[in-house]
């Protein structure tokens, strides 16, 4: 056990990782953090109306013309009062936290905010709105990164933020069914206590709801894991643009009677449908928990440490995630966190999840013995204890946060083929030389997802256009994906056809014509402007 | 290890599953199967022709009026047999094993087999027959238990069997992607060369495609552990009906640029396109398997050695398969096959998988510790050689060969929650009294999944009568599933009210008349005849 004890007396120093983060804190429900954005000057500033995304109107990631929609009246307001007595928002103060989203690039104008209780209420919105020719906003917790989640001009927000009732857990096939606007954190909090598991877990889990997580296909930490959220949700319900309620809240493992409905859903950024209630398979909680943070020499050879890893780790194995040293100089420069290991080009976070605590540190141990001795890693040092784990696992997931103090990021979420996904970040230092004051890899290995974060002091519409389309055109060549996981929302909206044929984006616009033909639901998301 | 080791050392008598069985031979093709059925008297005389099903014309099951599509002429064979020459088959012999599924219950009169090679000429061919208004049946393996892959009236054939070649695999990231046509077997022989093995394991896989895998949303043996093909599969390729070749080939584990239009096409038996090719993401093959056999004395101690066992082998778990003492007898009755351990009202096959073979003996020794000295498994054995472990598997998968000997089943594919799937059986019992020689249940416990089976000296339409429509309103008024994973195709199109709302149902109406307006791909199947 000589090496599994030398790594785990490496000294590290934990900090909290959302401690200078409000819009992440995890104790907040999406109500209370948006009172605390609304009430911050400090972040005011960083708002940027959605007329200013990119280099301009003309750039494919700004707003387009706002389409003819009906205007919200007096009536209107008077019709949804009677409704939702209490519940019909219209307060510009209490609207503002919902009107941007919390990157601060997209900023719409609504004038109402709605909270209904149950999917009756959401119909009844809905019917209404499609009779009057009223754009609407669905929002869960308001955690998206595209402009999604928010109204892009006056459309009508439709929050989930009062559906937080869990409706049935089944402790035997851990099988859950809730309203959509349960927060993420709550729900595993639940289950945590009945000795299950969310089979998905994100930064945001304070603040996301569980309808917005399904509403866009969220990945997140257990993916490698537990798959993605296509194969665990196992029903939903609906309700679609003219108000009918779709059920299709089946809670079995297997069942194929007709097509797959609920899969429309998924990933479709509330353009298709109102997600009111979701039901998702529940894996157990694991006994065990382990994390090994380590160095690597090359990409090569954190390539073939994944590749043993999986042969040796196996069925315990849950996340496998990378940093590159210039992100590890950012934590260190701008959040004083301290690099628990030897300098290295590349750095690893390894997260095992089991059954038997014994069983999970001997392969660990093995495993590590094994890619020490083949010098595939340098150095490393391992956690078992819950605040070492979480002080390791900031060093993956602040280095978001490290990035905001350089000044301003331009942000890309990249699926590629495994072995392509570090390429990209040197093909891309390579083509804009000094131009970029940072250019920084680090994301999901075991799924293929880079995240791309390339940093100057202020805006920059000249860097900007020699990262664009350079860096799609890139993608698009290795037949990536130009959106690993965020979705499209506003901002990607565009750009869809580097990584989808026109047939394809066609066939999405006749969905949704059939689906929503005033389309009223998220109007300016997720489709092209071309087929709107 | 002293349970262990007394459970290894109980008697076996392995005998191969598939030897009575020429249709599921595991080293013969599609077309080397068809020979052996077109060739075998001793099983032709159990063909039953469509408008036989069920008890009649009226039955919901029987097939309804030809649609008014177009006949086949001259014409079009000339056309054909200029773009597939050698490949437009129209030797009656050699149709009639396309024209009839394995279970001998519906028989089509098509006059053409078609058997492209490329995407390319599935495209032709669908192009010229929607023109044509000529109707289409895709067919794979033709391994389909609910006449969903052949011609009901004189459709067109289109068989993907020449569809045969891998065409890449990542052995670092374990995704596949090869044509439609692969035999799922030869698949995992391919994938086992390279240390992978297939998400999916079935009875039928020396003789189904992974393109009707897909298109039926194949579940199997490996569902409790890899989840089902709406999360392993990655990509398709698929020709619709006009012809268009829709490019969904993706090779990303993750990827949210628009709506995930591949998933249309798993599980809608190819009513919606033909499926050309598929990517998926492979497991790691395990470096041990084990596979325990126990006896239960009731239902309820069933279920509480389920929940034991995920707790206890959690992540190693595989199977947790099930059949009662009926079962059991109709086994050493039939095919002389013998109990391992003592007679119990219930038996359970339990297999592990692991990384760690040392590892996963001691996890499965303490569960049956646990559950021995608890008294909830009264009897076991437990083999880690692979021939003791098929044969102990065959006590599970020849359940419904021994069936076949008993003279005429009903068989019924459900899904329920898990705590409910025996009550089913017990309730069908007490509701026949002995209109039924055998009320039999088995299944795949970890998937909430009962195959009940109801036998009688021959067919018999007033009993008939007595299950259905009983069988489906039981399992409608519990939220079942009336089809887990055979699907509904011809036989069971219309039962879709019992598991789905007429909303959900109305919106797969439109779904088929958006791709396919003329209504030629595999016309009859899947949707109910009131929406046709």
């Amino acid at each position: 056990m000589g090496i599994f004890q030398r790594f785990a007396r490496l000294p590290l120093k934990p900090t909290c990782i959302w401690s200078l983060c409000p819009q992440y804190s995890t104790d907040l429900t999406a109500v209370g953090r948006a009172l605390i954005v609304r009430s911050s000057q400090l972040i005011q500033h960083r708002y940027v109306h959605n007329r200013g995304l990119g280099t301009g109107p003309g750039n494919p990631g700004s707003a387009p013309p706002r389409l003819p929609f009906s205007r919200v009246t007096q009536e209107d307001l008077a019709f949804f009062r009677t409704m939702l007595p209490g519940r019909t928002i219209t307060d510009p103060d209490l609207l503002k936290s919902s009107n941007v989203d919390w990157l601060k690039t997209v900023e719409g104008n609504s004038e109402v905010l709605l909270r209904p209780k149950t999917t009756e209420e959401v119909s009844q919105i809905l019917r209404y709105c499609n009779e009057r020719n009223l754009a609407v906003c669905p929002q869960g917790g308001n955690t998206g990164l595209v402009g999604g989640s928010v109204p892009v001009f006056d459309e009508i927000i439709l929050s989930t933020s009062l559906m937080t009732q869990v409706l049935t857990f089944d402790n035997i096939s851990g099988i859950l069914t809730c309203q959509a606007g349960c927060v993420l954190e709550n729900l595993s909090n639940y289950l945590e206590e009945r000795d299950f598991i969310m089979p998905l877990d994100l930064g945001a889990k304070g603040s996301c709801h569980i309808g917005g997580n399904v509403s866009t296909n969220a990945g997140g930490l257990r993916l490698l894991r537990y798959g993605s959220l296509r194969g665990t949700v196992l029903g939903l319900e609906v309700v679609l643009a003219d108000g009918q309620i779709l059920n299709c809240l089946a809670t079995l493992r297997k069942d194929n009677t007709g097509y797959d409905l609920k899969q429309l859903f998924i990933g479709s950024e509330g353009t298709l449908g109102v997600i009111t209630a979701v039901s998702i398979l529940c894996p157990r909680k694991p006994k065990a928990v382990n994390v090994a943070f380590l160095g690597c020499s090359s990409f090569k050879q954190l390539l073939e440490t994944f590749q043993c890893c999986r042969g040796m780790l196996g069925e315990i194995l849950s996340a496998f995630e990378f940093l590159d040293a210039s992100c590890m100089s950012l934590l260190e420069k701008h959040l004083k966190l301290t690099n628990p290991i030897t300098e290295s080009p590349f750095y690893i976070v390894i997260e095992t999840a089991g059954s038997n605590a014994t069983h999970d540190e001997e392969k660990l141990h093995n495993f590590l013995e094994e890619v020490m001795t083949s010098s595939l890693v340098t150095d490393g040092t391992v956690a078992t204890e819950a605040t070492k784990i979480k002080a390791l696992w900031s060093l993956r997931e602040r280095v978001t946060e490290a990035l905001t103090h350089e000044g301003y990021t331009y942000k890309y979420d990249i699926s590629l083929p495994v072995e392509k996904i570090y390429d990209l970040v040197q093909d891309m230092r390579g083509h804009l030389g000094d131009r970029a004051k940072n250019v920084v890899g680090y994301g999901h290995v075991g799924d293929g997802n880079l995240h791309l974060n390339i940093t100057s002091p202020s805006k920059d519409p000249a860097l900007l256009a020699s990262i664009e389309p350079y860096v799609y055109e890139w993608t698009s060549e290795w037949k990536g994906s130009i959106s690993a996981e965020h979705g499209l929302g506003l901002k990607k909206r565009n750009y869809i056809y580097y990584s989808k044929p026109s047939e394809a984006v066609a066939l999405m616009g006749s969905i949704k014509a059939m689906l929503d033909p005033k389309g009223i639901l998220n109007p300016y998301k997720t489709l092209p402007d071309n087929i709107h």
